[in-house]
């Protein structure tokens, strides 16, 4: 199955690497890891999570019933049977103290008003000895090029969007505070930055394509809509600003990418 | 020897990771590399290069004589011998065309009002079948947290001499334009984005130091004096602001840095 969204083209390798070598090193001492992904939308990357760990078994969660069949349809179209999805909030996690070895999320905190009571209950779900992962986009970070005004319209959009409904654009940097609001020693919690970027002309085809997806009719339409955050002609002149965007010889896109490991 | 500024902590890992796949293989075809580390400061990058090309040979250039003394006395403290360096302006390389195997430049272009033109004779030294390779931070992707007034005007204030000075604060995103006006074709440019990074303690210490030593003394407050672009007060208020920050359990600092590669 071809990734068919910006969303299903991600993986463990694309959007977990600061998780990467621990999760290694958990699954030598113990190859029966439990891993939540929560807030897994599509499941591409609990799907490769489960890939990664063939005698460990992953749940994917979602507050997203609708996501649900898709994300089930990803993992079977790969093969992929050690690995459940269901339907929760990230809030109320529907799992006892201690059942996870591992508890990731991935722009997920960014969308979120008390984004430290998720880690809270992330936290609460993760064994002892386990692991809490968060990786987070930072729009404050995000740099494109050439620059056009339309295409600096739909930042303000973008994030505009993210905070009318309760969301932070400037998540990456604030994540080690957020897992300190969360009860978090600091010891136990390692910062890092990575990077999202479409530099080739098929990434940022790939981009454009997701971006005009979401201005000609997917949800951020709707949202911008619902909060009165800007009109119909300008969305199409956004969508065409990033279709020529894509198809420039010198143009790019990166974003940074904050990351924790909490150690429980 | 220690590192004694920010500037003398870098090394080939921290400031070419895009180069360092391409030059182990290049190395394997030919060990006997010419390396050219175009604008080398206090030498800790280029030493760090001849390190890895024990049989090859490393030169570091830059403008500025008064720093080429202590960029001899790192290489000669790192027991490095393949290594010289010499005085010189990037705009006008005292070699031949195709000299050398790999060209390379950090912080350079940033700085430089007509950074295409320095790519252009990159260029023109470097061999047939070599590679010029440039990484430059981004400054409009900087992420500090917590944010603080102080921090801002001090990013304002950094910017700013950049600009005074005729350089370019967003490098990092135009570096693929400015290879392609420098006459790249661009199917021999590849472009991707790292990170540079300040998470722990000891790093933000560091970073603070550093970026003091600049506020209370050294070149920024210069240029800044130079320009009218600040007051002494200010420069120390900013200055304590960075020392705050870096004793803040719930502080980092992150920013893009755009990475190309051509083949020549």
């Amino acid at each position: 199955m071809q990734p068919s969204t910006l969303h299903e083209s991600r993986t463990a390798t694309t959007s977990a690497p600061h998780l990467l070598p621990k999760l290694h090193s958990l699954a030598e001492s113990n190859p029966h890891l439990n891993l939540l992904d929560a807030g897994c939308g599509p499941g591409t990357i609990s799907t490769s999570f489960a890939q990664l760990l063939p005698n460990g078994h992953v749940t994917g969660l979602d507050l997203n019933t609708a996501i649900l069949p898709r994300a089930r349809q990803n993992a079977a179209a790969a093969g992929v049977t050690n690995i459940d999805f269901v339907e929760g909030s990230v809030f109320t996690l529907p799992f006892a103290d201690e059942s996870f070895d591992v508890v990731f999320c991935h722009q997920v905190l960014i969308h979120l008003g008390q984004p430290w009571e998720a880690l809270r209950e992330m936290l609460r779900v993760a064994k002892k000895g386990g692991v809490v992962a968060a990786r987070e986009g930072d729009y404050g970070s995000e740099v494109v090029w050439p620059g056009d005004p339309a295409l600096g319209r739909f930042h303000e959009l973008m994030t505009g969007v993210m905070r009318a409904g309760g969301g932070t654009p400037e998540a990456g940097r604030q994540l080690l505070a957020w897992a300190l609001k969360a009860g978090a020693e600091r010891r136990r919690v390692e910062v890092s930055f990575g990077t999202s970027s479409y530099c080739t002309l098929n990434e940022r085809r790939f981009c454009a394509q997701g971006l005009c997806e979401q201005l000609r009719g997917g949800g951020l339409r709707a949202k911008a809509m619902k909060f009165e955050l800007g009109e119909d002609e300008d969305f199409e002149e956004m969508a065409k600003a990033w279709e020529e965007w894509a198809e420039r010889d010198n143009s790019s896109l990166a974003m940074l990418q904050g990351q924790i490991l909490i150690e429980k």
